[in-house]
């Protein structure tokens, strides 16, 4: 069975040296904080991941949810997890204070998913959900909405999910055909199907909040005739107490390759009574508005099932004795060496650790952002802010799901053989890391909206916004020696970035097929190149650690090690996909269907 | 539920056009093979794969294998399947005349291989093995176990299994500890456990021939001490009629991320009588002289399973319709364009195309050097052969495995959220073939032996040998201008592999433990560079092919245009990873344990 370290050196890391979150007090709230409680906080939430949520993620696979009588039943143990994770309020964590929220960063709050997710995928998912729900409603329901679900949501005494997907529609909304009719007194009836609804029914909360897409009568074709509703599983009386079922129900548990835990259902509404949350058809925009932190939620999936699966491949690797080391006998008490003696181990585990490092430091990175397009004193500011994390957003979900997937696969390969077996759990964080590159927007269409809106609608204004910030470190530092080598392969990276970038807005305009067939590889260098960023920042930082007299040298010469082995491995990849870009893009615009 | 149909045309053209095997009557037995035959034979196993297999392998994953009373039953349906398969003498194709065998060239039997394994992969494995065994008996059993064995195998009567790995001994079979002991009459009492057996018990064929490793207790340590025997599930009669169950049984099935049709089993040996294979202590010699084939195999798998999952991915992409072109609206009778109008779609399924073919015929030139090894005229030739085989062994095998899961991954990727759930068939494929990467040694065990045992104690000699191949190829068709595009991406590729070998030469001497850190990314150059040269191959026989009056003007021109993709997308991969040796694999030596 797995372990799990919760990372918090590196958290405190991340929040107090790099990103300074103590010091940022021009953002409001955040005068309320200090290292001591956000210690606190991460470390509460560590110990109920390892001790509560991690026992239950193999069972929780083994298991499944199940469908009896139109009711979906959770694995055994999740509904008395659940009931603790609500008592101990840690849902509440970012959530707004007027709801009982405590109103923390999304900072803090993003590496307290990371555990989670770390720990139990798909047991995080039904909070997970409910934020998202919380959110939608928080950013554009009526006051009157927020008064009836947001206290409870924010607790979890009730859960949420998102309606969007239908079996013909799901990159493209347009296509719905769920249909919603005025029923009186500001409700709605709402009737037809939708599928792969995560956390979609269970037994761990007394009521759930669907928030459903939909179309009007009246409704304009197309992705302008969406409206959003809050459909609730109970219906709500005026008192707020619970009253008939409504009419919805799932009528089937998706089959899937992973998250087991969760319940994927397909849901059916057959006139179930709900209530416009927002604009009638502005529900697609609504949606929108989430984006950026839902897909930061996804992300950090990514990340999250990266680093446990780390964690057990190196353990293992410490553990597991097979053969001898090339250079010769390296424990010669034994009748071989530790797997971790072997170079292909090590390079599979560095890149592991390099990926995860370099990746949750920009996490951190994007959820400040997000926290400063919220809450910076400057209009300004935030605006800037926000436009940097919607650049970064198809990176923090396409590019770290993509790669934290490959990193979930590598660290199967280090157990070989019994890493294709249940029992050591590596092969469900492989199954159930494979949906992250696939839901909220796959990642092609990640890719697609990096390149197209975020680059090119943008005239790359952000982009060289973020770019001035790369020069910026780089100069700051040249004057540096001890960092030339960090800074030679955030160069590099940064020169392909370029180029790639006016390949790109060279050619769509002649042919706009282009982007989408150079978006990937695009996709991958503006992510390769961010972590670089973060690397280098870590590299300056460590060094200077090191030169004053701190106590912790090891880890600050582990992340000087770490930023080498990032730059002379994952660096370097962005040359080849900037080939890539040049020399197969334009070919793929101009293949027939018959040449596939 | 996932179509197949089986890529004859491009058998007929890497057998015919690209290998010429039918002008190759200086070779043993090929002057017995013609066109006709080849392709009765292939399209035989098409259908029977097509037909017979494909429908059981959904079901057979579902339902897995059941361990009962210490018998295994094998999915419903797999024991009248495999009936057919025996009747019709599916297993008999590259088999010795002398037991029944039809000694068709491995290079025939090779894509019969690929279609087995695309339509049931667990499935396939059941005769697979018993090639295994066949094999392994067949090269170094005595006459009389020969008698014995090889008919009942040859048309698969019986089956069988190899028993190598046991739970603290799978790359360092030096560790191993099941013993053998005398036991009169040339039989011997085996007595241990076995772990990961495949095929290891079931109910498909009366006997199971278990070719197993163990120590004779005179046997020197390591390697040097172990002895492979064959160890019957059923006693054999002298008459050849079958006694007694054998002291042996499987005690458990492995549970695993697919391949659930197929027994793992783990397998109890308790004083179980069986003959010696080979001499005594040769044991592992005996298994090596069968590794090209058995890793030929497994490369096989890998191609197979992507082939079909590229083939149902393309078929979605043209079915499923989800928003429109970038260029604007390609299919305006309908509310959508097929999502084969989107960039990123293509790439995901060029990339798989490309590699998928490039493969195919780097498979076939393998299996026809195996072919030449055993059956050229010229004795230097056939040993030039088996060099350039035990060369390419783990290119075939861990290069093709480690991409052609990839592309597995990007088929599953192109169905979006519904790549995700077991009835569209995709998941299935990415977990069955994961399995490829782990055994028959990892993809981190071929790599070492790549760069190890085939590079640097050869002196690079055998590469050199290729090399001079592909300079040839590259020379006599200099003068061809349209011929250029193809040969600047393998010359491109080539001189990465130059420099890379020439890191490699000039490192390891002073610290051997380069070898390891850089010998994944170097066998991944050499695979890409050998698939260069395979295309510029095909292009060349394309050009000329579309310069006479040819019928199949579409054929040659699809292969141009995936021969110009392959080195646009794939051969300008060997920059960045010629650039990982260099700049990260010393690191690598040199971090503590502490800095993982």
């Amino acid at each position: 069975m797995p372990t799990y370290q919760a990372p918090l050196r590196d958290y405190q890391f991340v929040l107090n040296e790099l990103l300074n979150i103590y010091e940022r007090t021009e953002l409001k709230g955040f005068d309320e904080i200090d290292v001591e409680l956000a210690d606190a906080i991460l470390q509460g939430v560590a110990d109920f991941s390892t001790e509560i949520m991690l026992p239950l993620n193999s069972s929780g696979d083994v298991e499944g949810c199940k469908l009896v009588d139109g009711n979906v039943i959770a694995p055994k143990g999740f509904k008395e997890a659940y009931q603790q994770y609500v008592d101990n309020g840690w849902g509440t964590l970012t959530c707004d204070p007027e709801y009982g929220g405590q109103g923390l960063p999304e900072a803090i709050g993003v590496f307290a998913t990371e555990m989670k997710t770390a720990t139990n995928m798909a047991f995080a998912m039904y909070p997970g959900l409910t934020h998202g729900a919380y959110a939608a409603i928080h950013a554009h329901g009526s006051d009157a909405l927020k008064q009836k679900y947001l206290e409870k949501l924010v607790t979890g005494e009730w859960t949420g999910t998102m309606n969007l997907t239908e079996s013909h529609a799901g990159t493209d909304l347009a296509l719905l055909r769920t249909k919603a009719i005025e029923a009186g007194e500001g409700q709605y009836a709402i009737s037809g199907e939708k599928i792969f609804i995560s956390s979609g029914d269970h037994d761990l909360a007394e009521n759930i909040a669907h928030l459903v897409l939909a179309r009007l009568p009246d409704a304009p074709a197309g992705v302008k005739g969406i409206s959003l509703f809050v459909v609730p599983k109970f219906l709500i009386n005026e008192d707020g107490s619970l009253g008939d079922a409504n009419t919805l129900c799932a009528t089937g548990l998706e089959h899937k390759m992973g998250i087991h835990g969760n319940s994927t259902c397909v849901m059916n509404f057959d006139g179930a009574l709900g209530e416009l949350v927002g604009d009638p058809h502005q529900g697609l925009r609504a949606m929108f508005t989430m984006m950026n932190q839902a897909r930061l939620g996804v992300g950090v999936q990514g990340l999250g099932v990266s680093e446990i699966a780390y964690q057990n491949a190196l353990a293992y690797a410490k553990d597991r004795i097979q053969g001898r080391g090339l250079s010769g006998v390296k424990a010669p008490e034994m009748a071989a060496d530790p797997i971790l003696v072997h170079g292909d181990v090590r390079r599979m585990l560095m890149s592991q650790k390099s990926f995860n490092e370099g990746a949750r430091a920009m996490i951190g990175q994007q959820a400040l952002w997000l926290d400063e397009a919220e809450r910076h004193s400057d209009p300004e500011k935030a605006k800037m802010a926000n436009k940097l994390a919607a650049l970064f957003t198809p990176i923090v979900k396409g590019f770290v799901t993509d790669r934290g997937f490959n990193a979930c696969v590598d660290a199967q390969q280090v157990f070989g053989g019994h890493g294709y077996i249940h029992e050591w759990g590596m092969e469900q964080f492989v199954r159930d890391i494979r949906i992250s590159m696939l839901y909220e927007g796959t990642n092609g269409v990640q890719a697609l909206d990096l390149v197209g809106r975020k680059i090119l609608s943008d005239k790359a204004a952000t982009l060289m916004s973020w770019s001035a910030l790369v020069k910026q470190l780089i100069e700051e530092n040249m004057s540096n020696d001890a960092m030339k080598p960090y800074l030679a392969g955030l160069m590099d990276a940064s020169k392909d970035l370029e180029k790639s970038t006016q390949y790109v807005a060279m050619n769509a305009p002649k042919n706009s097929d282009i982007l989408g067939a150079a978006s990937m590889p695009y996709m991958q260098i503006l992510g390769i190149t961010a972590l670089a960023w973060m690397w280098t920042r870590t590299a300056s930082i460590a060094l200077a650690a090191l030169e004053t007299d701190t106590g912790d040298r090891e880890f600050y010469q582990g992340k000087l090690k770490t930023a080498q082995f990032y730059m002379g491995y994952w660096a370097v990849q962005t040359r080849s996909l900037r080939k890539q870009i040049e020399s197969s893009s334009e070919q793929l615009t101009e293949l027939d269907e018959a040449d596939f």
